[in-house]
């Protein structure tokens, strides 16, 4: 029997770390040319499949593959597009399956976080009904570390181990500027429901005076006044203040700072994002001079100081997809299980892909200091084993050496579809 | 005769390798012990030593001292405070004269910029005429890279690599991204006067289609049309566009954008930094999702990929300065002096105070391309050298493992003076 093809996509933001799952997927594949044909990428994500523009990866050398361990982004793009239900939009399900049985696809992989795993789930479902054997398997990523069962999601623990270092760095400086100048920094980052990001920030201070000092998290409503009065207090005692806050903190209503903004002394309204309302906010009230950062995707895209530990598990993940695809698991995903935290010992287990599918995995509010401004002792035995061991890119003329794919398309054989 | 001691302070804002410049006169003072004493530092600059606060880093072992070669901000406190005339101000120099007599200080090395030459000039005259023999040796340092003579200045080579990494990644992140998300990335850069580090952003674009495919430098007037349309022709053309701003971007009349805004569709003004202006500028104008980066205080401290470069010359003009105080040298400073760009090779030559304080060095115009928006290759084959080579700090449970010092006060012998 010829080997069925395999279809790999990226979904939803990507990360520091998402092309190394790639590429365990597209390198253990090729180690089975007896059960997996060509492994093909969609080009932007799930779009690719509905729109047939698949890129085929065999045309990439063998180097160009391993290069993706230490390339940052996407490397065949992804989207933000999220299929409806069967019920509601079958004519989409349908053309997939088309389009994989077109081009003799019998493995599905889908890479992305909790809205993918259901897309991924009803994908797996739809194979059956409409007569079409079809494997899917999901692979964890997101940056936002809030997927259900797994210890930890791939992506995240080189954002954790980017912010912490950041914020580190700043304070030395702030710390030294303090005197005449800047005394609070301000950090806004990623994380808009739930705080692991923010919490991240926290693995900076090991003593007490170290920054941060204050984190903001959304967990925590926003308490202006208890805020401020530890800002001031902070200051005296260290000379300075770092804060991180995450860009979803939200005030006693509920409401996003940034959509609501807060009040300055003179009753206008002050908008802008959460980290930037908190700096003016500071420099309003408490007359202290600040500096703030946004950090964007600079902290999601941050190869050059991934995690090692992340970098290993999201290319161990890919691996396990493919493992588990072989041995004909379907809607299944393989996920991290930490054994132990000292030493770290981590092994990869699996999940049903309807167990991951649409849920979210908040910070257990243990992890958050009672006062609701650090992390806990629990959280920070978490947190550390991820962001451990570093994995820098090759250099070339001083700067990180990405690989960009040739990306070759398949040639197409169906009439277009309009998405 | 009795050795006397130095006096070493840090000036302005910190950069990610001044503490190597420090290191560099610490150690190189300690194997002249027949010559020079004890190093005392300023606490928070040259406010230290106005007020007798001075730090005894002789206090500290080898192996801290050695350590400040990889630790980012100002070790022993920076300031922004710049000493008025001597006729203006008499009695501030002379306490300075007073504070040295009294530490028995024979030399006083003033790490900074322009306005610290200034200052360590204008020391270097009042010795003499107060009776007091003092040779003052300044050390040079500023991100802006806007020293006169010297060919560069430390702390500038870290920042370069830092931005050109930073938009290189975040330039990977939108690629993938752009196909249903964010098609647009802006980050903003320091340099309100030159565009230095605008222009180091661009070494990340290799080739036509690479990240940033727009620099707005702080010489080049804000000509929104023009603007708008290169940013709509580069999504068009790669899907994407990365734009890097500086802070001291500036419209027709001169103004820095920061200060006067733009207004949008409905003519309500845009106030914000720079970068967040030009972002919302292309929501508002092209319909374009976008995300934006304000690198900040990251960009300055971000020691943990330091240009190897930088760090090496940072810590021999350290080493130079205590040479040239040794070789009766007053009123100077060593700087860099380029031989050849390939391969790239430098030496320490010496420069005159004089010469340096209160200059500013612009971007030559024929390092931006004549449409404005990028660097042409002179400006690359200068830049380039700068960032090679990474110097990667010790890491400890995953970060970046910097020190802090002891900074011991030495006792103090005359009475309190009010600055």
């Amino acid at each position: 029997m010829k080997p069925k093809n395999a279809f790999y996509a990226q979904s939803g933001g990507v990360t520091a770390v998402i092309n190394a799952s790639a590429a365990g997927v597209i390198e253990t594949a090729r180690t089975h040319r007896n059960r997996i044909g060509k492994v093909y990428a969609g080009r932007d994500g799930i779009i690719g499949a509905l729109t047939e523009d698949l890129i085929d990866t065999s045309r990439e050398p063998a180097s160009a593959i391993s290069r993706l361990k230490t390339t940052p982004g996407g490397a065949f793009g992804s989207c933000r597009y999220k299929l409806k239900g069967i019920d509601e939009n079958r004519a989409h399900y349908e053309r997939l399956i088309e389009v994989f049985r077109a081009h003799d696809i019998g493995y599905f992989f889908y890479n992305g976080g909790n809205d993918s795993a259901d897309t991924a789930w009803k994908i797996s479902q739809v194979g059956e009904k409409l007569g079409y054997p079809l494997i899917c398997v999901g692979i964890p990523k997101t940056v936002d570390n809030d997927l259900a069962i797994t210890d930890n999601c791939p992506g995240f623990g080189s954002v954790a181990k980017y912010v912490a270092t950041s914020i580190r760095e700043a304070g030395f400086d702030v710390a030294s500027m303090a005197k005449t100048s800047t005394r609070v920094f301000v950090m806004e980052v990623m994380g808009r429901h739930a705080g692991w990001i923010t919490a991240a920030c926290g693995l900076a201070a090991d003593r007490e005076g170290d920054a941060p000092q204050i984190l903001l998290f959304p967990e925590i409503q926003f308490d202006e006044e208890r805020f401020l009065e530890r800002v001031k207090k902070v200051v005296e005692r260290d000379g300075y203040c770092a804060i991180a806050v995450s860009e979803g903190l939200r005030n006693r209503e509920g409401k996003f700072l940034s959509e609501t903004g807060l009040k300055d002394a003179f009753g206008h309204s002050q908008l802008g994002g959460a980290g930037e309302i908190i700096a003016k906010l500071v420099k309003d009230r408490l007359k202290y001079k600040y500096h703030w950062a946004l950090a964007d995707y600079l902290q999601r895209a941050a190869r050059h100081i991934a995690s090692k530990v992340d970098v290993e598990q999201s290319y161990k993940l890919g691996v396990a997809a493919v493992k588990l695809a072989l041995a004909g698991k379907n809607a299944v995903m393989p996920i991290i299980e930490r054994i132990s935290n000292t030493p770290y010992r981590w092994r990869i287990a699996v999940a049903n892909l309807a167990d991951i599918a649409n849920k979210e995995k908040m910070m257990p509010r243990d992890f958050i200091t009672e006062d609701g401004f650090h992390i806990t002792p629990k959280c920070r035995t978490y947190l550390s084993p991820l962001i451990q061991g570093e994995a820098p890119p090759p250099y070339k003329n001083g700067l990180p050496d990405y690989v960009k794919l040739k990306n070759t398309p398949v040639p197409k054989k169906l009439p277009p579809f309009k998405i």
